[in-house]
Formats: C-alpha cells, sequence, structure tokens
C-alpha cells in the first residue's frame, strides 16, 4: 500500500543533517513566501537532501521544461557556512485536504526536531485586496518573548491582522512547533493578492536578512519586482478600463 | 503520527475531576450559544482544565491580541461551588468534516462519562431569517420525562421547529448521549442568523439560570445587546435601503 | 472510538432472524422508494428488529413531534406470514460520502446473508423532469434470467434509461449483492423529481405486490397521491406563472 | 469489511500473465485516451483477464443494454502474439477523490509490476477550449532517454503544455511508475474539449501504431470520426446562433 507520505534523503537519513534554523516557504497567496525563501534558498547555494511525496498532493504530475513528468513534492534544501545551518522547506503544492495539513506539518516538524532544529521561519503573505506601495510585514510567534526580535528587525504586530488566522503549514508549524518547544516566527509580506509579487517577497527578504544575520543579495528579486511593475504598467495603458479584479493571479 | 484528538488536562486526567453538569457551547448561528455558555463561564469564574486539539478543526491557527499565533481548540473549564459542579465545553471551531463531528461529540462524552456527567445542557441559536423582537427559547430533549421540567423554565417546544432538526455538537450530544444514559436538554435561543446576537443569549441565560438553579448576573450579556442595538439603529439610519440580508454576519 | 456503523437488534442478533426476501426504501428522488416500501410496511404490520447508525450519516439529531432528539438512523422491520418472510430496509438518510455508501451497502449485505436473504427489491424514482401522467415503472435487475419476471409484473427495461446508472443503496445493493450470489431487481417509478411523489409510489406497489405476490391494500398511499394533486391544483390557481421548476421540492 | 480496492483475476493470479508493455486509456477529456485503448484492444483482439473495482469509483451501478446492473469498474486485457505481450487498462471511472487517485494508481503498478511491465503508454485528451483542425499529439515522459524515440513517432514536447500538468492515472502511473523503474510516456492528442473526440484519437493512435510496433486498422475510428464531423455540421446549420460552449460534453 501507498505511504501516505513519504520522505527520500537520498540513501541518508534525517538523522545525518543538524540545522538550527528551519525556513518554510510553500505555495500561498501572491507566492510571497515562495518566492522569498526560494530567492535565499538559491543566493546561498543551498543543497537540495530530501524529497517528499504525498497522497495528500493534488492526484497529478508536473511537466519540467525537458518534457520529463514529476510527482508533486516539497523539497528540503540545506545551508550551512560553520556558523548557520539553515534547512528549507519549499515546494509545489500544500494539502488539498484539512486533515493532510496536519499530517504534513507535523511530519515537517518531526524532520525539523530530528535535524535538531531550535527555531522556524515560516514565510507567505498578506492579501490586502488592492494594489499597495507601502509594504508593512506583518507577524505572528508563537512565544510572546520573540515579538522584541521581530520588531527590531522591522516587521510589525498589526492587532486583529491577519483576521482570519494563518491557514496552512505557515501557521501550523507555529502551533504545532509550539508543542515541541520549537520556537515559531510567521512573516507576513503585504500583497494585493492579484499578482505574484516579488516586491513584497523583497520587503520579506529585508526582514528575514536581520534576523538570521545573513545579507543576501537581492538584486534578482529586485529585477523581478521592476519587471512585474512594468508589465502591470503596460497592462494598465493597454486597457484603462481593466479592474484590478480582472488582474487576477498574473505572474 | 499526529493524533486526530489530542486532549491535555494540563498534567492530570479526567479522572482527577467530577462534574454533574456539563454546558455546551460551541460556535454556531448568531454565536448565541457560545456567547451565554462563555458568560456564564466567567460570570461563575470557572477554571480551564483542559485544551482539546484536533486535526478535524480547520488547519489553520488564530493570532491573539498579543501577536501569539494558536491551534485551534475546544477547551473545558470547571465551576464547583460545594453544592453543583458544572463542566463547560466552549471553542474556536466544529469540526471541518461530518465524519470528524462524530469522532469529536464521541470524544467529548468519553471525557463528560469519566467525569461523571448525569446531564448535559447543549445551547445555540435557531436562526429564524429576519429580525425578532420576542425571542423564544426553543428545547430538545433526548429523553421525554425531561419536557416538563424545560417548559417549566420557560423554554418551549415547537412543533416542526427547528424542521431541519440540530446540527453539529449541539445536537451529536443529546444523540451519541443517550445512548450511554446521559440526559441531554439543547436549548436554542431564536435569532435572525444575520448578527452574532447576545440579546438572544440573554434570553438562553435565563432559561438556564432557572434549571440549573444559579442566579447568574446578566449585566455584561445585557450591555452587549444594547450595543448591538445601536449598532444595527446607527446602521439603519446611515443607509436606509440597506436590506436586513445585507447585514449578514456583522459582530 | 465510535465505531462507523453500528447495528442494534434489541439484544437479539441477525442471526435470529431469517428472512427470504429484503425490500429497500432508503430517502430518494421524490420518495417515491421510501414511501412505497414504508407503506407495505405498515399495512403488513412488519415488526422492527434493528436500528442501523452510521458516522455516514449527516452530523445531527432529528427531532420527533413529541420534542425528542434521534440520532439519524436506518432501521430494518420484519414481516413473516407463514409463507413469506421480509425485511425492510428504510430510515432518514443515505451516506454523506461516496465510500460510506460502498461501506454501508456492505454492511446491509451482510445483515441480509446471515438473515438468508435469497432476493433484494430495491425500490426508487427516476426523475425525468416534468409532470407526466402515465408513470412507467423502469426495472434493473442484477441477473438477466430475472428480466422475463420482471416484466411480466409490468416493470419496463427501457434502454439508456436511467442513463446515468442507479446512484446510492439502490444500485450497490443490486451490484454487490451480485458478488454474493444474491438476486437484485430495482424498480424506478417516474416521476417529475420536483415533489414527493406518492402516485409514482403507488406504481412501484402494484409492480412489486405482483413480484411477491401479496396482495397490499393502497388506498392510504392513493390518498396520499389525490392530497398533493389537489395541492398542485391550487397551486397552479393560485399563481399560473409559477412554473413546475419552482415547485421544486414540495412536499 | 468491503476492501478498497478488490481485483479478480477469474481464478488466476497477476503471476499467471506476463506482459511487457501497459496502455492506460481510463475516461478523461474529450474520451481520447479511452477510445484509442479501446479500439487497439478491439482490433488486437485482447481478451480480459481481471477487473478492478473499488470504493474510489462513484457509488452506483451502471445499466448495460440488456438492462443489468453492474458496479463501475476499471478492467486489464491482455494481448500476446508470440512477439509482443500488452496489457490494456481501461474502464468506467476514475477515482472521485485525490487520495483515492493514488491508492489507484499505486494498485495498477503492483499488478503491472508482478506481469513485467517494462513500458507504460498512458493515453488522454489534452483540451486546448476551440475546435481544431491539425490535431497535435503531446507527450511527456518520466525519464528524459525516452524523448527521441517519442519524437520519432511524430508526437511533440510543447513547452509549457500541458501548464497544469496530467491529473489522474495517465500522470500518476508515470510518476509513480519512475519510483520502480518503468518507463511512462503519456501521449495527449489535442481537442476541443467539447465534444467526444474520435479524430484526435485517431491521431493518437497513428503515433502509438509505430511506437508499439503494431499497424492497427483505423477504420472504424475513423468512420466514428466522421460521424462526429457530421453531426456536429448539422449542428451548426440547425442553429448557426450556438457557440461552441453550448456544444459542451456532446457525444
Amino acid at each position: 500500500m501507498i505511504e501516505e507520505i513519504s520522505i527520500d534523503f537520498f540513501g541518508k537519513d534525517s538523522d545525518d543533517f543538524s540545522c538550527e534554523i528551519m525556513i518554510e516557504g510553500l505555495p500561498g497567496v501572491g507566492q510571497v513566501g515562495k518566492l522569498a525563501a526560494e530567492h535565499i534558498m538559491e543566493e546561498l547555494g543551498a543543497e537540495k537532501i530530501a524529497e517528499i511525496r504525498s497522497i495528500f498532493f493534488p492526484p497529478q504530475v508536473l511537466i519540467d521544461e525537458t518534457g520529463v513528468a514529476h510527482l508533486p513534492k516539497n523539497e528540503i534544501y540545506r545551508y550551512c557556512d560553520g556558523e548557520r545551518s539553515i534547512m528549507f522547506l519549499i515546494g509545489d503544492f500544500q494539502s488539498g485536504s484539512a486533515e493532510g495539513h496536519y499530517i504534513l506539518a507535523d511530519t515537517y516538524l518531526d524532520i525539523a526536531e530530528k535535524m535538531g532544529v531550535k527555531r522556524i521561519y515560516t514565510l507567505g503573505g498578506y492579501g490586502v485586496g488592492h494594489l499597495i506601495q507601502d509594504i508593512r510585514v506583518l507577524a505572528a510567534v508563537n512565544d510572546e518573548k520573540l515579538k522584541d526580535e521581530v520588531t527590531g528587525a522591522g516587521a510589525v504586530f498589526a492587532q486583529d491582522e491577519p483576521g482570519g488566522g494563518i491557514i496552512g503549514a505557515s501557521g501550523l508549524l507555529l502551533g504545532l512547533g509550539a508543542k515541541r518547544g520549537i520556537e515559531g516566527i510567521c512573516l507576513m509580506g503585504e500583497t494585493s493578492g492579484y499578482i505574484v509579487d516579488p516586491k513584497s517577497s523583497n520587503s520579506l527578504l529585508e526582514v528575514l536578512s536581520k534576523m538570521i544575520g545573513i545579507d543576501v543579495d537581492s538584486t534578482k528579486l529586485q529585477e523581478r519586482a521592476v519587471e512585474m511593475e512594468v508589465f502591470l504598467e503596460r497592462l494598465k495603458s493597454l486597457d484603462q478600463s481593466k479592474t484590478e479584479e480582472e488582474l487576477s493571479y498574473i505572474g
């Protein structure tokens, strides 16, 4: 019988790796967290150490640029520079069912705990429903003692935001992580929610860089943000009557 | 593997507590039951004895006013004054799936039975689809012998109401409780269904107070009801064209 | 842990009863099968021998006319006159999930097989989308050798009807029953699908009576059919502009 | 308890058969894959060796032309001419749930692996949203080394098509098959998505015939394609105002 979740460490085991910090950037609103996490990971040259597949992901394959089909997967990358060791959780999808969300998040924490992770940063977007210029980075923590550090890095705690809570892995890793004594910080870049938003990811990156003490080059993320701005301007000039709503999910 | 339901008695066990009566006030129509249960609990100064988490709750965290994220939970509080001992079941959510509803209600009854609960009051709202002045408290029981006591306290049994039955924990605790020999009484305050309705909760409180023989101060609930009335009046005067339908779910 | 399905034979067991024939009349289109099965059951004075509850039924209770709440249930009644022994499967709901449908139908067949059932009649309605005068009784069987007997009793096999197959217990009891060597005959009374349709049930009754060799008095069913006709006429005269679509699900 | 999936080899076992190639043609867009697989199977006179039933299929029965009801099933046929041995996977439905898709695909691979299958062809349609004349056959593989062979047979690898990946058995057999070292090639005939499309199936057939080295007579498939063209022309002439959208799912 197929396993609900299968984890492949390529012949090794989670015990063979140690990481102090985990950064989660799975798909979500505006792909803000995903873009930020993948950018840091690539700039640091993190190395893939594991792949995770699950029957809670959509029942399909994705086709890569060479025409090869792959099961949906989440991946774990690891960066270690002697001073710091970071694991990254990125991937194609989150769970398609409520129970699957809980079971997957619990599995991610099993892996993190075995690697010795002491703190988790979960990255996401906070959809505000309109295009914005000044992007705040909202935060939530799973332990009040973490707040000063978070505000010191430029993120804000906004009363009643996000009102509906934090859905999916970004939320559950904080909630379930607290039970295991793992510190959890969720950073959410404000975004319209209509477009893939590298600009918001860049704001997220600024806060996160300060917190993890690594100066990540943001050039590529800024270039993508500029491309998106140009694209949006062109769209507006082509058809002034297009409303923001019609720009949904462009990217 | 994560448990479907996890119950935390903070180092103790359900056996360490005894309660004769259980009062359930989980979220539902107009939050009528939730407001009433939480009001009594607070007025009596009941003490939290357990927290319940479940993969049947939505896959998210809720952010409290300090910016700290928490997994959705249901909670058990207990009040004991020598004469009476009451457990309260309140919380953030009900199950998101049909099977989860049954499994959770069964678990609540396991706890209640271990504590020696002889009678369960489940509190809810009965949505009538229009604003109402004279609020009836409708009732259902899981044993016909309970009816006189219920009508004596001012609740009514209305033929064919609620027509669709009672959905969720308020219903299942009666149905599944009967199998265990636990008396069950469901009290439902009439409400429009459009707003959070502390006025309906107050009507519920009047009936329940008589039944459990505790005179609960209703001042705070009445104040909230007045605030809501003022709020509704202001809404009406601002825009006379707003229909009741447009006021849905304000609160 | 609560059972997925719980069966209560009131202190007895399925082995304590024998039945040659099973008649299923669970809720469905126009309640045609349910009305017919319940009518026969009542006319014959069948006796309740078991109740079935399940977490696959909706998570709620139903309120009876005395104000007492009951879990949704399916029931088994039994009639025996020396010559014939019949079990009836009737109830409040069918499963709310696809898997639940299969698991419940399999359980019904476990019971039937233990009782020695050799043949199952499943009763239902076939929605045609418009009010009709001449009601055909469509049939399907799980063994071709049964067809002559069915057509001899007045039912018809119509090419490509019902096109979408037979959904729920009425279908699965035939399909899963065949695997166990139990003969299965599904009888479907044509009905608009807009109203509870005792007239269609009556047509079903005529065919079924011939097949089981019991002359069931149909007076009450015919009276209900007349009441419904009068009700429909009154509706039409009140508002000639009402379309049939607007009469959906009256009853 | 009913099994999630039951497989019936009619007294034999999967070990009793060997096949080098598997061709999957389950229902999907335009029934393109299903028509093609069933056509080849019939032309070659393949023989049915197994039936698969599952609680993940819809909870219903289908009625055949003789009025006999059957549980939904998938079927395995086998063709062997001394040189080549092929198993065909065809059937009524795919899974109704995401998890069921994974569990069924895993089961199909268990069977294929036991039979010694080295390569799987999955057949499907690729809906483009408008009627088309020149039908391309798009391809995806689960190993890059297979690409030359596929393009040599006339299929194309189109960057970013299908953009959303390949959903259901056609995709999962490739993704899960790769883990087992089974080669997987998905061929998708372009189709409007509005109609059952034997013309697209015929294009698929041309590519597949070359790949498996069997010259399959396509006369019947071409006749069906002509019938569909005539039917579409008649529809257009009857009502010029009918849009393509209104022709959805004709067939």
